[in-house]
Formats: structure tokens, C-alpha cells, sequence
């Protein structure tokens, strides 16, 4: 596989501009953004010397993935098998003592993840190491000093490499067939887990997936009160049957190979009512207005003013309950993804920052509308990845 | 909700006879094992007193939920809002801190979670805490002592109350939809993902789902080579064309409101070959006499060779690759879930347990099958979850 020197190069800057000879990282986000490799289990470790050296500890049910995915030295181990029957985490032990040894990181200070991140779903069931791959490290007698990465960490995860945004893009590109079939398919009668269904087997039976190894993603349906439910950090479809006037909300997050997209379309079932048009054409100023205010240097909460205004303007100011935006490509869902497009944030947006623009407006036993963007910060602007 | 009163008395009694006064866990099984709740984000915290009083610290976006799965205190708390921007674990330090004081929980010793755990997809993105919910507890000032429970946690889940078994056989019960459709619906030149695609959209809109708060789950089509693939500790759907004489195999992870099944089918392309048939006699008969072997007070190794002798006489020993089972419920997909009904586990059978019986066999290049049940310890023998 062809390395991502757009991305190894910003990995080493930052080590080099740190305090740390090297990292030792398990979340399955970290991983990927250090050697291109998205672990499906999440029990792969990858080791990255501030030299530039990689290697990536793989159980070998998951080489056949990594193999096309990452230039870094893979090391294959055995999490389990038949012949003896050992807890996971100390099968990880010899390779990387090995590894460590290898890349010369004896006595050195490593930087490990200790705080809370968001990890998308990799598969129907994860690992979560809790703070046993640091007891592991701890215990190797390597005489290593392990602080926490994750000050570095997330600003890099941030800032995507024309290769990341590439399949973002292709993510997103896939995703737009399950909005076509949804918007094809609404019908006064229909339950919500039916439309969901609907949009997600298109999704699913895409051939435009055809050259990754894993496109898969998520499609929820809510419809009339239930859409204002959406809201929440999270969504959820349920059995509800569609009315005549309901607002009927469709959000995905789907990923190719790890990269994910946040995609929100809201229709009516029937011709939509005036209010409804009111709060739709809020809801396309607020964007338009968001998307021009997007570019680098700019501070990520004027983006978030900028979309707010226009909803407060149209009376919906109160209606708009959540941030303009938040970080999206290696998480979902992460509302505290790097920058933050929210009122008080400090964040500052840069080329190549991907994230979401999702202004919207929830009434409680009415409705709700969103329209979620996917955007990539360009050299003087923004890239909309979901114009559909 | 009507509290599990099965459950609570168990996980008191585990704490009498343990050197915890309480227990404070994050992870998503665990919190539903406390408290029949099964968190969205992983963002919700479990406080259990020794005395058998429980307090749940939930995002209000998932109180909805809690209200009606749990009958342990809920207190609810904002991981983000519009007018602050704070780490999301700093949120929970106030409300932790109130929830130990008002329990008498002060200066005793707690158990946390430290080892590594598998955590079903509660969603599309989920947090990891890593080291920092113990750093926060440790920084309380609260003189707690924290221990791992681990040890007392994992025997607790192996062991299902009648009311859990109810959910499991729900889950098992929906995911038959999506197992009939499959087998109607392949055909000589479907790709993988339209049958996985096929069975997963009978499943998602499947009205025995009524009554749950979340019923969703994951299927997967691998066939010819791919479904030797199987052998691996996950499944993958791929965009392969079946061809006639193909294996072909349908894999489920499916959950009832957290409770998880595993269950897998292979069906023929077409007639089967004599070799094929020869390959479902042996696996029907090593699924017979394991089944057969399965009674409270028996060791998991014979029942693990009950299987495989099976397997071993009709020459598919070398094939059979895996262990026979593994621990089901509140994780799909976890090798090392209790009881491991694996050659040398030292696991013993007990009333209530619940795991999978998976014989398989595996050729490189050609093919696998395998049949996986999810069967509960009753008390003299198995009852079949997934008897279909």
C-alpha cells in the first residue's frame, strides 16, 4: 500500500515538536491515523518512533486487511487459539516488548492514550484496553515513561491529508444513494424502521463501494415528534407510522475504511406547510451563511455565529439547540471533535480540517429539521462533500 | 421498571463476598448488568453500593431510556451545552462526587474497571474512558481505594437471570426473520451484499421488534472462499458474485435492549455437493452431542469435545479450527466470554449460563460452514435459543 507521506510527515513534526521519543497507541482511530490501518477488533497496537519507524501489532485474522492498508512493519500475534487458553492482552506482550526493542525505545518516554475519546463502530463487538495496555507497558521492565498523547493526538486527527478527505469523499459518495432511495420512498403508511431499511439495503448494495475493503455505515429515520428527539447526541428509528405533514428526518454515518461521514436530510411526507417552509428556508440561509464564512484562519466560532444569526434572525434562535459543527472523519458522532463549531470555541479553523455544518431546529411534539453537511476547509474555502 | 430482583440479589451477594463496598463502572455491559440500562453513548457511569442501593449518572439525552429499563436511581447530567464547552469527563466529576457521598461510599474501597473488555457496537461511535474515570475518581479527594472487579464482573455476566434469558430468546426470535429471508433469497449470481442486505432489511423492520426500546443488529454473507474466511474472529461481507455450488454463509450479531445473540447459517448454492453433505452430517452430529453434554456441573472442555471427537471421526478435525463456544449475551462477539467452551478451559457449567455452540469446518480456497446456536444452561440440560 502506498504510503500517506502527507500524513507520516505531519506525525513526525508533531513527535519532533513534542516531549515524546515515540507513541504506543490501541484506539482503533489512533491506529489508523498512524499507519493507515483501521483494526476491525480493535486489539491492534501500533508503536511509532519519532524517527519515522512504524510497526503495527495485528492479530492475524486482521493481516489480510493491513496488508493493503498500511506501509508500517506489521507483526502479526495470536489473540487466542486451541492449544492454550490466555486473557488477550498478555498474548500482546512478547510482540511488544519485541517492537519496542526493535525501534529502540528502551528507557525512552512514550506517549499513551489515557483520556475519553469517541471510537466509531468497527465491527458488531470491540475491544476497550481501559488502562491495560498502560499496566502492560508499565510492566515491561523497559524502564519507559509513559505520559498521555492525547494533547497531540487530536489536533492531528483534526487536520486531514488529501488522501483522508479522498475517502471521506468516497464515504459520503456512497451515502448519497441511501438519501436518493430514502426521498424516493416516503410514503404516508410506512413505518420509520421500514424507510430506514429501505436506505440503508440501497446503501449497503452500493457498487460505488466496490475497492474498499469496508464501506458500511449507519441509517436512522425519525419522523413527526420524533424528529425532534433528534436533538440528542444520537438517533434512534423506531416502529412510529408516517402521518400526512410529518417532517421526516433521514441521518447516516457511514465510513469508507474507517473514515465516516455525518449526513442529515430532513423531507415532509406530502407537500410541506408553511411553517415548514419557514423553517427550511432558516435552515438554507443558515448554511449558506456558515459555508461563506468558512475558511482558514478564521475562528471556528464565528462559523457557528455566523449559521446562529441567520436562525435567530428567523425566529428560531431557541429552536437551534445544539453547535453549528463539531469534527467528523475519525469518529461518527463526536461532539467534541476537533474544532468545535460552537459558540465558545477556540478553536481555529485550517486547511484541511473536515467537519460538520448542521444547523436545525427542534420543536418538541411537533418536530425537527436538520440539514448536516460534511465540509473539508480548502485554501480559501470550503469543500462540501455531501452536495446532494 | 420492574427492577431484576434475580439479578440484584446476585450482584449483592457477589459484593458481600468480595472486599468491595461498592462498585463505580463506565462500560456499556456493565452498567446493564448493574442496571438493566444499557447506555447509547458510553457516557453513562454506575455507582452500586455493597448495601444494594444504585445510582446511574445519564446524559439526559439517554434518560428517556433509563427511565424505562432501570429501577436504580438516575441521575442525569449535560456532557455538552451551548453555553460552555468543557471535556466531557469533567462533567461527570460533580455528579460522581454527589452519587459516592450520598451512598456512604467515602473512603471505602471501590472496584473500577482496569482489563481489557469486548463492548458490543452501542452505536455508530461510543466513548472510551481509558485511564479517566479512575483518574477522576482519584482525584475526588475522596480517600477511595480502588481495586479492580473485574474478577467478580465477569462471573456475574456469564450467568443469566431468566429475565436477561427472555431478551436473548427476543433477540434470537427477531433475527429468525432475517435467517428465513436469507434462505429464500439466494441465488446463483447475488452478490454478497444484496443477501446480507436482503436478510438485514427483514430483520430491521420486523414486527416482533415491538416492545423493545433498541433491537438492531448486523448480518453478514460470505461465500465460496470467502466463507472459509469465516474462521477468522469476524465476519465481512463483500461484494463477491455467488456461483452455483457455492457455500454460502449467513452470519448474525443481533440484539434485544443490550442482550446480544450469535448465530450463523450456511446455506448451498444450488444442490449441495456430496461433499458438502458429508461436511452437515458431521456438524449436525458434533451440534447434537454437544448439546447432549450440556448440563449444570459439567466442565466447557467436554462439552468442547463432545463436538470435536465428532468432527475428529468424520475427518474434519484439522478443520475445525475454533473452539466450540464462548460466553453469549452481553457481548456478541467475545472469544473469551464465560464459560470458554474450549479444549482447555477450565470453565464449569452452571444453571443460567448462556454461550454459543459453533461447529464448523474450514477450507482454505473452497469453503466453510458452520451452524452457531445460542443455547442457555437450564437445569438438567440446554434449551436451543435458536432452535430454527
Amino acid at each position: 500500500m502506498a504510503v500517506d507521506d502527507e500524513r507520516h510527515v505531519e506525525i513526525v513534526n508533531a513527535l519532533d515538536n513534542s516531549h515524546f521519543h515515540g507513541l504506543v497507541c490501541c484506539d482503533p482511530t489512533s491506529v489508523l491515523l498512524l499507519t493507515g490501518f483501521w483494526p476491525v477488533l480493535g486489539t491492534s497496537v501500533v508503536i511509532f518512533a519519532g524517527d519515522g519507524n512504524v510497526a503495527v501489532i495485528v492479530p492475524e485474522d486482521e493481516v489480510e486487511i493491513a496488508d493493503v492498508s498500511t506501509s508500517a512493519r506489521i507483526i502479526p500475534y495470536k489473540p487466542s487459539q486451541l492449544q492454550s487458553l490466555e486473557c488477550p492482552i498478555r498474548a500482546l506482550s512478547a510482540p511488544i516488548r519485541l517492537a519496542i526493542a526493535s525501534l529502540s525505545l528502551s528507557g525512552k518516554t512514550l506517549g499513551v492514550e489515557f483520556r475519553q475519546t469517541m471510537q466509531p463502530a468497527s465491527y458488531a463487538s470491540a475491544a476497550h484496553f481501559h488502562a491495560s495496555l498502560v499496566d502492560l507497558l508499565g510492566g515491561l521492565c523497559l524502564s519507559l515513561k509513559l505520559v498521555s498523547c492525547d494533547p497531540i493526538l487530536e489536533p492531528l486527527k483534526a487536520k486531514k491529508t488529501k488522501k483522508e478527505i479522498s475517502l471521506m469523499q468516497w464515504a459520503a459518495d456512497i451515502a448519497a444513494d441511501g438519501f436518493i432511495e430514502a426521498n424516493r420512498c416516503i410514503t404516508v403508511g410506512m413505518r420509520e424502521t421500514e424507510v430506514a431499511a429501505a436506505a440503508q439495503s440501497v446503501f449497503d448494495t452500493s457498487l460505488k463501494a466496490e475497492g474498499l475493503e469496508r464501506s458500511y455505515g449507519f441509517f436512522y429515520c425519525m419522523s413527526g415528534p420524533n424528529s425532534a428527539k433528534a436533538a440528542a447526541a444520537y438517533a434512534r428509528t423506531r416502529q412510529r407510522t408516517i402521518r400526512r405533514g410529518d417532517l421526516v428526518m433521514i441521518h447516516a454515518n457511514t465510513c469508507a475504511d474507517g473514515y465516516w461521514t455525518d449526513i442529515t436530510r430532513t423531507y415532509t411526507a406530502g407537500e410541506p406547510t408553511e411553517r415548514q417552509d419557514a423553517i427550511r428556508i432558516a435552515i438554507t440561509k443558515a448554511r449558506a451563511e456558515a459555508l461563506n464564512a468558512i475558511r482558514p484562519g478564521v475562528a471556528a466560532s464565528d462559523v457557528d455565529r455566523a449559521a446562529r444569526s441567520v436562525m435567530t434572525k428567523h425566529g428560531f434562535g431557541a429552536a437551534f439547540r445544539h453547535a453549528t459543527g463539531h469534527g467528523v472523519g475519525f469518529a461518527a458522532a463526536n461532539a467534541n471533535g476537533l474544532p468545535r463549531i460552537h459558540p465558545e470555541s477556540p478553536d481555529v479553523l485550517a486547511e484541511g480540517m473536515t467537519f460538520n455544518i448542521e444547523p436545525a431546529a427542534y420543536f418538541d411534539g411537533y418536530g425537527g429539521m436538520r440539514h448536516c453537511d460534511v465540509v473539508a476547509v480548502n485554501s480559501n474555502g470550503a469543500t462540501v462533500l455531501t452536495d446532494y
